[in-house]
């Protein structure tokens, strides 16, 4: 197909927009892997992941409102995952003092000590998937990427 | 919340985990921005930008088969695609010779000059979010990435 091209932007612009498509390639590389590895090795989801991360990082719990804008997931996606995971044993809902309508959503232990297992899994993961950044190039990557969403 | 952290993984580890989570943030971030001005700027989407992308650097045009592979999306999400591509003009669908089963699908020369307008746009909105990068930090970061994915 002939190629119009009537305008060009400048080398550090085609720079950028190769730096780009290689964060997404690299992104959408890793997330498969995690993706494959969480269900082959603990026959769970990214979603559930993700969902039983964010409760483990808070301090007192979130609610679903909470998880949601967290994870940038509608309510009615998170609400299938907790109802899962309360059926699991690996999530409590408490109820708030004067507000019945929203609910406090929690780790139970169970869902605490299976969380920590896929998390060194998923550490462990990463670790082989990056294992050709040493400890410099990680840094570098992390300081570089820093000036782009900061 | 108590965490139990029985087992450490090394400082290396740690490192890798974090840049990990960095590339993760920084691509939904750019994702974010780019959807929203497609939306906003071009009243496209995503998806239909995608699959435009990808007819454009193909030379004699792609199957359904294609499309879905190098975008990682069943054949039916890609269906409604074209579809609505070929009611606006923009794409056109030809049958190939003894193989009345499959399409190949191309743009019309409405659907180049409209993604060469989306494309440069994008280009420009890469460069504006890509700013702080300087050429020589475009290229550390490219080739960083290219450690992982390549």
């Amino acid at each position: 197909m002939t190629q119009l091209n009537l305008k060009t932007h400048s080398k550090n612009s085609k720079l950028r927009l190769k730096a780009w498509l290689k964060i997404l390639k690299t992104s959408n590389y890793i997330e498969k892997i995690i993706r494959e590895n969480l269900r082959e090795k603990h026959q769970t989801t990214l979603p559930r992941f993700d969902v039983m991360s964010a409760l483990y990082r808070s301090n007192k719990g979130l609610t679903m409102n909470e998880i949601s804008k967290l994870l940038k997931v509608s309510n009615g996606n998170i609400t299938g995952i907790i109802d899962r995971l309360v059926d699991d044993g690996l999530v409590l809902r408490v109820t708030l003092k004067g507000d019945r309508r929203s609910n406090l959503i929690n780790l139970t232990k169970k869902g605490l000590i299976l969380f920590e297992e896929y998390a060194w899994s998923h550490e462990t993961w990463i670790n082989e998937i990056l294992k050709k950044l040493s400890h410099k190039d990680a840094q570098v990557l992390s300081n570089l990427l820093r000036k782009i969403s900061d």
